[in-house]
């Protein structure tokens, strides 16, 4: 069983804490990464974080993540609604995918309802803000069993 | 605070462990509710449950929570795709609501893929099987806080 | 000629002058009932009123409605944008119907624009607050002669 | 408070009585006026009436009421479902509008379903023939208040 | 071998013989069941026969068929078009399913040629009045073998 | 009976002759008139001609010619694919009315295949160039009889 | 009263038995003809059966079959979904028919959830194999009467 | 110059005068080629009349008509709507063509408004009954020229 | 080269200053004239300037504006969505026409973001206030040369 | 292994290299049949070639192919897009079937953007000219492999 | 106040002046981006020009502009359409944005009428060619005070 | 005569041979370019090839072959659905193109039906495997003709 997680933070999630903080909340991508791996650690296992605004570059660790993580937590924001290279991606390499998204993006713009990434994913985890990344990495860690 | 949390089934749930196994797992409702208590005693809150196949019911049921209850988990099952009268009720009671469902609904037929109740949820868990439902519990003691 | 109206408030309507107060207005059902019960008296009209969530509830009561009162005036609420079984049993017994919204569901969200009740009713009115069901009340009440 | 209302009969209005009667009924247009004159003399209220079969002379209609009348009373006719520039004028002068139908657009060609005006008007009432025209003036009155 | 077969009269069909007749057709529910009953006896079947008006009713019932009976016949009236719960109850208990409608849908209203019920019955007969549910029955009848 | 035809040419007309000579044709409207009224002595019926930009204009013409005219031939041009209050016009005065097009409306831009006033004329010709005009005459005498 | 049938197999139905046998069963044409013969025997029908994959040749049979018989079985296959011409052949001469369908075409893909040829049918039976036949031509003799 | 004009009529027209009167007319298709005959004499030109219901046949007497007849009159009937078939035939020979309707096609249902033959014919003639035909001819004719 | 410009301000922008001020800003029409006016003196173009609600006026204004102006700025305002009126107008004068609109159309209700005007002009500028009316007329003024 | 491959040429194939030499090319259908026997002498197998205009006629010609060739190269013309008995046939058969398409059906009208062969077909050439014959017909010989 | 502008080229901007001239004129990047320094210059503000044809870099350019430029002109290219990644950088940097476009987008292809950037963006200018970009760096110079 | 091909491998095609072998098949990408080499040896064509998950990187390698390649190979792969910048690229630099698809994309999801890369192809070739690669590449060599 592998023991390592690869966590992805997609496109302008490095501005968290300063962009739009009523619609993603004050938490900063390095705050929630502290989260995750504090948890991590408490579950004993590695985490392997990306945050990147290209998609080659995000299609490309995924790619190379077959037998070296045994699970996936990806937020894709903005690629959530079109990347179908990012969804062949996760299809491709065939490991459990935890989609997490810290907006319910059920309840904004029409475009933002469907996910392409979705049907690919074990699950998928909306609304909660950076709970939604905690909550994800819960989920991840139990489909390593 | 409210330490009370209502849980609700919707329809056919009370099948689970012998309806298509395949796409909802072995777990019966049962099980999941003793999971769910585990949790809350473990947590210190309390838990209303209640399933039921009837909409008006369960409309009935989230329009009486108000001041009751600080947090809803539903999965409202089939009524998920329509019911315009639960999804008034939750938006009416105004109580951070929780939508669990077991399965991936994004990974099945289309007309799954829409949830009329996420847009008034504070946010959707989604393709866990059980462990929806144990996140979405946690879920709902974070917006207890 | 029979001087009976049966009002029907569709599902969460006993919840009004509680919940989305900028929706639906500071009354609660209590009042405007008071309201249409002193305009009934003053017409010479009797009353015959139901709240349920219950589509079913609401269809059966339509079905015996047959040959006891001249006209409905019916609040579907959730219900109103795909009850078919409403509808049916509106087109079913055949007594005249006002279909009333408190709220202007033209000015709401896309899904809420829609009514299945409309195409079997005499006619519709919407957006005037508790005075929908007034209006509605005498338009009844013109319908009887 | 403004005690006029502004009332606007739209195309083919003037034809009223005679043409397709079994949509529209048998009344005449100027025996729906007399009917709304007596209710504005009983009520206090001063009625101000144009019938016109011109899109532009109604908008200009409409932009020169503000600030000289209280509510408007419109009857759209063939421009309800596709005049944005009434629509535009109504949402511009920012008077409180009633929409009213003879018939029940609703149960006629889908094309007829959908009403541009409504979602800038305060509230809809259709179906009732001149009856709509009543309580669309009494509504307004209430609307004045 | 399961010799009983669930028939079950959805939302209005109570009203049968009185509602539309030119819809459908003179036949009061209590003839067609004595028709059904007939058949039935004949071929040496059971019959557990249920109106309801209620979707939640309908899918209890549907629900706790399992392992009481053969095959079922459904003709779900209104809910046809939206029902999901009463789908999900078919598609759960995984018995032989025939819908039938009395009147042709597919010649009615747009809205009605859509069934949701349809991709998970075994197949679906509608169109020939009462003969449409003795059809069923028989085609019922022969799934049992 | 009833000899006179009222004839319409709709917006932009009166630049025949000039504007997308590819388009429309070399003639221009005056000669078209020419034509027409050449073939109306000839088999013995009155002329009306009104060109105008004018929708307003063009529905209170078709509304006057109740009584007036036997057919009516209409090029309206525009407005064919939106005006909702010509249509009302032609259907409420219940003259026979020929369309015309001199142009192929449905080899042109996607929205010019929908005609709004279509379904309400006797019939439709299009195409032709100024025979679209001349046949349209022919069939509108036609229909004299 | 006519006591012949007319019953129409469409184009590849030639081929049952050896094509996609998990879709259409294992029986070949000539089993279910004989099927329907013994019934037509027993009630005292005459059958006219034709198999073919010509549009055409389908559409002049249904032409030809006015005042020859009482009533029409008919499997349309492939061209269930876009045949217009075979829609207006049943329309045209206003005899009884009878849709059947061997398999359940709303389980099978979006397309074949459509027929054109419904609407202008008697009624529709689809998805009991073999079954459906022998039920349609009991159905088809019912309407004889 | 070709004087000849090919006259083709699509499936069903040999059982004009029989049936749909009241939708088609009570004219048969020999009255009607008789008419069309006549004017032809008169005119001068020699006509090439095929009643056919099969696509292929059409499709193939349009590609041998290349360099034999001036103009083709068609009524496609059924065909109308999703013969591609026979459009590439059209737009393949070149030759110019007249598509005439006997009823009003924008009148009757929603899927007989779409023509897939109108873009390559040069115009559309519909709604006239037989002068349809004669109307059509006529056009024909004024395209040899 | 002409030097002269034609511009035209659609339905309701008479009312600029007044209505809807968050979302049109403060300038009055007049005022922004005057900016235009200034702009075109400092530049050495005249200006031909129209406020007009009526769709006619506005198309036989473009219509005859052939051979006297260099180029059109409009904002058709309501009109943009549905006047094929006017985009035919704009068409067949054939001058360069810059459309413009104070709002930024993509930003609002759905039905704003299609012009049907947008295709037949050379180009767009649309949210910048009135800003968007003096960048038209400097796009204009180049388009002059 | 079969050796022998069916090649067929839809509707208005055999016009080639006379109409439109634009779309299709200069190429006549015999010249193309000279191609493909060159390179099926070549790789030593056997063609069985058909030009039909005549979707019947294809149907059975596909349907009596089984057992008796081992691939087929269908160029389906105007059924590309609707001959759902087409589709039909190729699927029931199972022979594996190469779509071939002189033009690039995909830079062409929006209705020929679908095919419904394509997904019964075991791959799709399309846009290289009477390359596109030879280049399917290698495609089927590696499929008889 | 910030006196830079950041100016964004996307996609294949780099080839302008030699691909597609008929639609993007005979202007290379560098002469467009000579002619904004210019204008830049002129005005007392600097620029800072990126052209990419990769969207993460543009998303990460727009991301690091905040509080470093005080406006930005973007021509998303061929990003205009789907790109909701650059959308929620523009969003969440919060900058006035100039959308500018050298071709009239809703004078081409259908899929091109539709930005996901203008609603997020201050204003759109489209279709002056080389002035669009000029027109767009002085409205978004406007932008800064 | 340019004697260069391109052949691009759009994102995750590096993993070819290990993801989803059931839908692409188990070669690898380097035993794909062998024998793509082998092929180009052959006919004394030179190849350029690139495997790239960057859409940027694809767009400019495009961008840049222009004058350098004769022809380009390309599949698109999960950019087929939506990179208009990888369209305008190949549409920008004029070179023959064809789209390879290793599965037949028409018989997987709906979403996969649909590539924006298809209309400025030359053609398309999809469903043969590594076929579809050797098949394109002698499609590209004849084009290079």
């Amino acid at each position: 069983m592998l023991k390592k997680i690869l966590v992805i933070h997609g496109p302008n999630l490095n501005l968290l804490g300063e962009r739009e903080v009523d619609v993603y909340g004050h938490f900063t991508l390095e705050e929630i990464d502290a989260e995750l791996k504090k948890i991590a650690k408490d579950k004993g296992v590695e985490l392997d974080i990306l945050q990147s605004s290209s998609e080659g570059e995000i299609v490309d660790k995924i790619g190379s993540a077959r037998g070296q993580v045994g699970a996936i937590v990806i937020n894709p924001a903005g690629y959530t609604h079109y990347s179908v290279a990012i969804r062949d991606a996760i299809a491709g390499v065939n490991i459990p995918t935890v989609e997490v998204h810290l907006s319910n993006i059920y309840a904004r713009e029409e475009f933002r309802h469907k996910s392409v990434i979705a049907p690919v994913a074990t699950g998928q985890i909306a609304g909660f803000g950076v709970e939604s990344y905690k909550l994800g990495l819960q989920a991840a860690i139990n489909l390593l069993k």
